[in-house]
């Protein structure tokens, strides 16, 4: 067995065939992971965050070469490929910054009380790695969620091994990424093993029940998303299971915004709409918004260009959901835009359905199409709205769209939509998921498995780290953070006293 | 179908049957606990710790009726219960003093930069409450991990309604405790239907089951919890669960300890083997120690005295459980303590095995005997405790016993047991667990389901919290907490950099 690349423009091979890896490849190359992990968790922040960011200039230095095989195999194109290349290494660079800063250790002393009820002995918490992750690439990010994208940079970041499972979509790109991520890691004197590649599904589902591993990191489809989440828990010891699967991403414009500024709400729906042929899972598929928009939204969408899908599967699977959708009866087709010839390309598609039939069909039209199909719900009434979005699915984002004179609505609706999605957009689009402190990618079921976590950000690195808590330990013995002298100085909580470094 | 307390001490009914919860009950109890959840997430956390205070005064204002109640269900003895009902209040109040500190909410801003790739906006994060929590009550703790136990806490304090499931051992105690509870929360001006107690095992899964139930907390057997945890993720839209489970909390004895401070030792593993007729989820299961430590453990188990079990099933478990490790063959039995006559009576049992035998029977040997029985696993050499000690299951503490001489080995056992409990304890013993900042009452599988969290302490409140991104959303429709003015002082990260209020 072996995985091919294929050019999505032209549908032709491009690169070698990459060998799938055997059971037995990847007990090797977990086991290798395991075995490194003392070591690489025993590395101060300081000494990871070093690391990290000689990762992110090795695979710098290599940007033209990755960005090429990358384009060859996704159709991405050169600039958003080289974007999404820095976007990535910024990323590693970020986790350094968390690491120096220090606070993600979530260092906390209290001092022992005879007086409390049980008397208090000293206690000193502190986050420590789990141990080796299993992380699965993404298609639809070959740099940012893939072989050295979040999931990876965050785990080595918190001192945990990581093992990535390739997308089969970009064997040739994450083959190269490995190889340039394990000779960065190896010139920066990180313990061998500590990262590999493993290719093919059945190297997947191996990977998540091998005991050596700690933690899995997911983004892909529900359908995939949830038999590995099952595996993860099926297991004689389960394992958090860190998934993102899909998301509609629903946007609601108000009825001032759709009446004030309608060339331009539909102008930046239709951007966000094909941007990267609508493969984003923050993509906008659910757009609420008075019938009146219905007419700018179709002739943006109407001039919009498609673009090759990333492989012939998600294409062909788009044509399909969306024909489906038309001839379901329940959707009037708006508009369509243009798509390239031959190879995977697909056209833009938009639809619309009154928001009665909407309510009456949520499972059926909140069904994800991935690709750059949207449905416009058309509502007359704002209290229509209010009851009908606390029925949607969870999704990673939700959007308001708002004019001045409307920002207590706005308000009401975000109170609904804050149940809904873990990213809130007033007046911009979901796509373009920022690497920041701040930073939520996450929200309900099916948008993630975990409610709690987030798989973009700062934040991103608790999903790896357990606490443990040292009970009446002498000085010498404390973990460097539960000191009393604080040796490297990071943000601790004394006696229920949070103090800055 | 009703549930009956029995008084351990006697076997004889007490109290009047209490009446289990139907289906249609469960999905009363349960819609009118979601219907509260907009009104109480609502509240300010200051405004929810006023209430948290007013239900601890209300449960210290009936500790005498409590206190009687319980001990007549459980046995455990009224200065224990009062000493567990102070804990359980205190606790109450520390979630109080959390609420009020404010860091909790995890409060991030990050503003607008240009130059970022990709460019950033306003980003705004926030902790949000997940909504209703069914909460499963222990047996054996009848206050402090019940009704108004550590989950109910949390989950209020949190925003959320709780929902829970009362363990049929005390039926009585549960009442009276929900009673106290229900009107303490009204009084205060909480939202009504926020709080509510079912009944009955079916009542259990159907909450477990339940659409408008966002997450579970569960302290009970390994086998119980596995099942809810199965149920939970097998559903159409699974959910976070909180279960902890069992616990064998082992504790090494280092050469120097044992020939140092043999008789205090002994003394005191005894009395933490006996404490609560060893119905604690850390009562030690599984000493380490060198075999010369044999003669004064068994000396100090012989004249310790058991008490009787909380319920007939555990008594019986508890009996066959060590009379089958007695006739396995693989173990010596080296002490038996004594019993009262009668109801669930049970005495404190302890067996010795050497490292050799242990290590090959590991699975075996470590299952939970929950009750007053324990295992010395004697050995010569560190080398042969080094290697055994990441073999054994994971445990929600484990102990060592140094002399101020032998530190370093002290050191290399605490590195291999920090990846299996989650509390580490130095010369001292697991049971009693401080309610505090720094607590951290989790660990690995099985001792709970999810090794990230903690339900204990101040932490626990983070199990019912999910993160909420605010995306360039004006001022006066942001949360208080990521206003620019900081109108509540809570302590908050802005651009990276952590500020305290």
């Amino acid at each position: 067995m072996s995985e091919q690349g294929y050019d999505p423009r032209t549908g032709k091979p491009v690169g070698e065939p990459v060998e799938s890896t055997s059971d037995s490849g990847v007990d090797a190359v977990a086991s290798a992971a395991a075995a490194a992990f003392e070591a690489w968790s025993a590395r101060s922040a300081a000494e990871r965050a070093a690391v990290l960011e000689q990762v992110a200039d090795a695979l710098d230095a290599e940007s033209e070469l990755l960005v090429a095989t990358a384009d060859g195999e996704t159709a991405l194109g050169v600039p958003r490929l080289t974007t999404e290349l820095k976007r990535t290494t910024d990323q590693l660079r970020l986790f350094g910054e968390v690491l120096r800063e220090g606070s993600f250790a979530e260092a906390t002393i209290d001092s022992p009380n005879p007086d409390t009820v049980p008397p208090r002995p000293d206690l000193r918490r502190v986050l420590r790695p789990l141990g080796t992750v299993a992380v699965f690439s993404a298609s639809n990010f070959p740099f940012a969620f893939s072989v050295a994208g979040g999931d990876t940079a965050s785990a080595l970041a918190a001192g945990c091994p990581v093992v990535v499972k390739a997308h089969p979509s970009h064997p040739g790109t994450s083959r190269e990424t490995g190889r340039v991520v394990t000779a960065a890691l190896r010139a920066a004197g990180a313990p061998e093993g500590l990262f590999g590649v493993v290719h093919g599904t059945e190297a997947g589902v191996a990977l998540v029940r091998h005991p050596a591993v700690r933690a899995v990191g997911f983004t892909g489809s529900t359908a995939g998303g949830r038999a590995l989440f099952d595996l993860a828990n099926s297991r004689p010891d389960p394992i958090p299971f860190y998934g993102e699967l899909g998301s509609v991403n629903p946007t609601v414009v108000l009825p001032g915004a759709a009446a004030h500024t309608p060339d331009e709400v539909a102008t930046g729906f239709a951007g966000s709409l094909v941007l990267g042929v609508g493969q984003f899972c923050t993509s906008p598929g659910l757009l609420f918004a008075p019938a009146s928009l219905l007419e700018p939204l179709a002739a943006a969408v109407s001039g919009a260009a498609g673009g090759p899908m990333l492989n012939e599967r998600m294409s062909g699977a788009y044509r399909s959901g969306v024909d489906e959708l038309a001839a379901s009866g329940l959707v009037t087709p708006a508009a369509t835009g243009s798509k390239p010839e031959g190879g995977y390309g697909v056209e833009p598609r938009l639809f619309s359905v009154p928001i009665g039939v909407f309510a009456e069909n949520t499972e059926k039209l909140t069904e994800e199409h991935f690709g750059p199909a949207a449905i416009v719900v058309t509502y007359t009434e704002v209290d229509e709205l209010l009851a009908v979005l606390p029925t949607l699915p969870g999704s990673l984002t939700a959007t308001v769209h708002s004019s001045p004179g409307e920002h207590a609505v706005a308000g009401r609706v975000a109170e609904v939509l804050r149940h809904v999605a873990g990213r809130l957009i007033f007046n911009g689009w979901p796509t373009g998921v920022a690497v920041a402190w701040g930073t939520h990618h996450g929200g309900p079921w099916p948008s993630t498995t975990n409610p709690l976590h987030t798989s973009v950000g700062a934040t991103s690195i608790r999903r790896w780290l357990a606490p443990v808590t040292y009970q009446s330990w002498p000085e010498d013995l404390l973990p460097a953070e539960l000191r009393d002298a604080n040796p490297l100085g990071v943000p601790r909580r004394r006696d229920g006293v949070l103090g800055t470094a």
